[in-house]
């Protein structure tokens, strides 16, 4: 069954206003953006430069100067300028639009004649495109300046910065290409093909579709180009000095062609991008080998090598994947980008078919790893988001140096920051989907927002969402009809159920009246004809429940998490002490649900019964004794709160995965 | 009090004859030291290159080529040399002996005019001789040369290699020291400190105690002679092209002056070789500073920073302590060289005070941790050896990489076997100790021996021990003594009483005779008037324990490990399946031990009642579900060997701390 789930931005219009959420979206205005903006400016004391402004005006030749940062420097300020677009079409902002029109100014300057623009090999190895895709990510940036310049066209109807990029997209179709005489190389870091397709769908300009096409299906060809291109090169690396081995393939998930991938290998930020871009290709041209290979991969992502919170990437070395249920809590990578990658990947599933489990990710992803990476200033994120610490291993054990305790103001290597700005100004576009075709509204987040949507025999419909989520699961929806369809009109709304491991079934009524429903794909399909005021109520149950994670998964034997609706919990020193390794919930722990308005913004804390170890009977000098002598355990309370509140305290240790006295 | 506790070598003649030893010193003696010859002579197919004798070839002008292997490739063939000797002292074997004379001639005329020998300075970079203590292992490669002299010499009565390690000695004292116009530099890696009090101790020589002193005085001085000498050297390092950042003092323990120090810092093997020396020279010097320092530094390595199987060393990071408590069971380094080392240093704390904790770790070293480092055919070895392994993570998590479920050949940097040949050939070193003056014999470790001991007052005495240990607790004293001692003799019998967590005391007779004793530092004094043939039985309380660690030490937070006399224990895949972390040992587990004969070449095994996720109700790709819902647990039965003789069956999962029901 093929049911394009998420509309394209021309069937629906939404916009968020929701209790929780607004607080989001407030924050990445009014903070994320303008501080990110200072940062790449070089304004903010105290945090690595980054250069990415002034690269820009050198490049444009308004500044005399080296090249300052990485290599992908260029994508900072276009991530930065993606989400200002999506926040300019939420929320106008007439300082902000002139400061993002001077920066396109800018961009527009430091294009070349030809139509190219990269700061770094310009300023740094003019001479030098296109002859290292491996390393010095060319096309991801390029991909990265596409993806601007659609948010700031559909944000503010401004054509500059398309007509830029659409120039810079046809010399990059005039380089790379099936055709004689045309490099068949694709680049190190995937992210232009998902852009391509962006801009195909803004455009309707079909070259780009093939582009990214190409990209696609040339990659993991043998024999390798990137091997190739590695020994032109003289074996040399853009990273290290001297001669260095032939490319990891898998790093770069060029090892396989990608219809014949099964399982997610190499760098996850790369891969899950690269998914995002197949599943877009395989919607699009209807090619079912590329659709095979997005659900196998997608199943192996999120079904053995995800983290309870919504984090890939199981091992620093190479910011990767490692093995199927290879998920260590405080060794783990889980970085931002790769969350907010799945939530690509999930929402472009979606569109493929809607399946609740594409939802139920993006959701167990955007409420934990991707929240929890922002402080709740705005101005500090991690890039690593572990399920456990302890502060003291992440100082002086050199293998958890990468593990930070404490959120970070911004990063030499900075993808994340701008990353989480770009996904929560674009929020709105998660929210929902609709089969026009079919006349049915899909929900997929429970987001308090105004939509409209046009159907084909329904026409045009209003859904005004109010979501007490997450604290609370009662979600209503208010349906708005024109003028002309006094008779009402027969559409379906398609609410997902979602995944929380609840024991009881939402109720679903209108108007008061329980409803009945059929479940189709994870979806109560409620197919009614709709008059204008009618207000449809959907109440999910959220029970506080202990998790247990596949016995497969070493690292969580004898070990719990909690969830409660789509939030995982966790424990901090500050609430509980150290070490918490000590603490094992209770046979019945009992566990209790509590609105605290004072901490951390205001969250429901959940408490109950744990056992500890009782220090008092162990001499800090003796490591090891006979099991059950001296001291034994003490009963105590314990308490956790959300995940993504974790760190905004005093530095402590921190869990998600407590012990059990369950076997 | 000062109760000098280890004998010289001239006080004391041990010969091991043993059920459960004589098996080990046959190993190294037929197998290990001919096996090493080959690989030294790079004769071993499939291992890495040695190059060892090769390189001596070359430097004595015997062979053309270049150096071969790594900067400190000397110290393994001076390694074996050392093996070598302690086992012709203990079983003459003339076909050795000539090849060892062989190689010893060999030595001879690598040795440069001046009595400098170091071939990668001979063949590679002549003119730089001392121009990186930091990287280049000479002094360290002397020392092990200067170890292995005495142990010919003490062996075989030679004194050719020990006049050629002189002759170094005497060059290296014109060249280091405190006066005027000679360097004021130590070794990057200490070694050639505890190598020079042996050079003391055997010729008599003060110089060779004077330049210890000087080595471990000088050590930690500011300013930094290796951050002097980087500079020098243009800030370039051995190990890596280009230029470094100034050395990490820490790594080398050159932070502080020894007698600072209180915190096991840095590299565990030149730890632990530090501490040794520094023990000697308290022991020789009197000074009570340096002392004091020795037993601040055992307390935390012991108490806070070893593993229970006598591993040291938290991280492969630098091969490195990290800090109290962080022992890690599955990223763990536990080198076999750093618990070599600590044996070497709990030896010379017994030579300063005999206090039974010194002797309970050198036994759980070398029980557990150095004998499992080697297979149970003598040719292969593990340099890390961990509590916790999974076969898959080895090879697919990088972080894991290091450790290594199968014992390898041989090491391109060898370290470790040899260091282990060297160790279990001169075993009978380190059974007894002696206070003559007091008129008492220690006995440190219960390995079935013969020794005789000259006594102040008693004379000559000679005790005949037998042990059926480790599998049984008896252990008896046979004592012989001179035809002219008709009366007896008064001495003290000193018997270790084990901190193996028993709950008994052990029980002594004499001609099957209850005998009271007293407990001083934790040893049995035994004192009486002692006849010709009297025979004293010792009979330890041997029970299966489960160990529980210090709450503190968060990687065994609701574990336990399995000990029964100074065994550790540990599950393997080959016995119990896997997952292993699915087991949790049942809250009333009775324990029960049974002999056998087949397994592993005989030994105990302890078996158990467990429960085990019940994995038959769990779908593979489940990754997370409701605790409780579903399959659940069911009981099992496990089966526990001894630690050392881990991964010597078909590969799979290890751990040693198991969970338990208990919180």
């Amino acid at each position: 069954m093929h049911t394009p789930a998420v509309g394209k931005a021309n069937e629906q219009q939404v916009r968020i206003g929701d209790d929780f959420w607004n607080g989001y979206s407030d924050l990445v205005r009014r903070t994320v953006i303008p501080y990110q903006w200072e940062a790449l400016n070089d304004r903010i004391e105290g945090a690595e430069p980054s250069y990415a402004i002034r690269n820009f005006r050198i490049a444009a030749g308004l500044q005399e100067g080296e090249f300052g940062g990485l290599v992908f420097q260029d994508s900072d300020l276009a991530k930065w300028l993606e989400a200002v677009g999506y926040s300019l079409g939420n929320h106008p902002d007439p300082e902000l639009e002139k400061i993002a029109d001077e920066v396109i100014e800018l961009i527009g300057r430091a294009q070349q004649e030809d139509g190219y623009v990269n700061t770094y090999f310009t300023i740094k190895e003019p001479g030098k495109r296109w002859t290292n895709l491996l390393d010095a990510h060319e096309l991801y940036c390029a991909g990265h300046l596409i993806e601007a310049a659609v948010a700031y066209y559909r944000g503010t109807g401004k054509r500059k910065l398309l007509d830029i990029v659409c120039r810079f997209a046809d010399y990059i179709d005039s380089v790379f290409g099936p055709e004689p005489g045309k490099l068949k190389g694709y680049c190190g870091h995937q992210e232009i093909e998902l852009a391509l397709v962006k801009l195909y769908e803004t455009t309707g300009e079909k070259r780009y579709l093939k582009l990214s096409q190409f990209f696609i299906d040339e990659r993991g060809s043998k024999p390798s180009y990137f091997v190739e291109e590695w020994e032109r090169r003289g074996r040399t690396s853009h990273w290290v000095q001297g001669t260095v081995p032939a490319p990891n393939l898998e790093y770069n998930q060029s090892h396989l062609p990608v219809r014949e991938q099964s399982v997610a290998v190499g760098h996850s930020v790369r891969a899950v991008y690269m998914y995002t871009a197949m599943a877009d290709l395989a919607r699009l041209t209807g090619d079912s080998q590329l659709r095979a290979a997005c659900e196998r991969l997608w199943n192996n992502v999120t079904r053995k090598q995800m983290y309870i919170t919504g984090g890939i990437g199981s091992t620093h070395h190479g910011e990767a994947f490692s093995f199927d249920y290879d998920l260590p809590n405080d060794t783990v990578y889980a970085e931002t980008c790769a969350s907010i990658g799945l939530i690509f990947f999930a929402r472009r599933m979606l569109q493929l078919e809607a399946k609740s489990e594409y939802a139920d990710v993006m959701e167990r992803a955007l409420y934990n790893n991707v929240l929890g990476s922002m402080s709740r200033d705005g101005k500090h994120f991690f890039y690593v988001n572990p399920l456990e610490v302890w502060p003291e291993a992440s100082a002086k054990n050199p293998g958890k140096h990468h593990v930070k305790p404490v959120r970070q103001k911004w990063f030499g290597c900075s993808c994340c920051p701008p990353n989480v700005a770009r996904l929560l100004s674009s929020l709105n576009e998660y929210i929902y989907g609709s089969s026009p075709a079919d006349n049915r509204i899909y929900v997929h987040l429970y987001i308090g927002s105004e939509a409209q949507f046009v159907l084909a025999d329904a026409g045009q419909v209003g859904l005004k969402q109010q979501s007490a989520l997450p604290w609370d699961g009662r979600v209503s929806f208010k349906v708005s009809l024109p003028p002309d369809k006094e008779g009402g009109a027969a559409f379906a709304l398609a609410l997902r159920v979602p995944a929380w491991f609840q024991s009881g079934k939402p109720v679903l009524t209108v108007g008061g009246q329980p409803i009945a429903y059929r479940v189709e794909n994870g979806y109560a399909i409620v197919e009614r004809t709709w008059s204008d005021g009618d207000e449809a109520v959907w109440q999910l149950p959220l029970e506080t429940k202990l998790i247990a994670a596949n016995p497969l998964i070493r690292a969580n034997a004898g070990r719990a998490a909690i969830q409660r609706g789509p939030l995982v919990y966790c424990l901090e020193e500050a609430d509980n002490g150290a070490p918490l390794a000590s603490l094992c919930l209770a046979a019945d722990a009992k566990l209790s649900e509590r609105f605290d308005a004072d901490l951390l913004g205001g969250c429901i804390v959940i408490e109950g019964d744990a056992i500890a170890a009782d220090r008092s009977g162990w001499a800090e000098d003796t490591p090891y004794r006979p099991l059950g002598q001296g001291g034994g355990t003490k009963p105590v309370r314990f308490k956790a709160v959300p995940y993504y509140l974790w760190g905004n305290r005093t530095p402590g240790e921190m869990i998600v995965w407590i012990r059990t006295a369950q076997a």
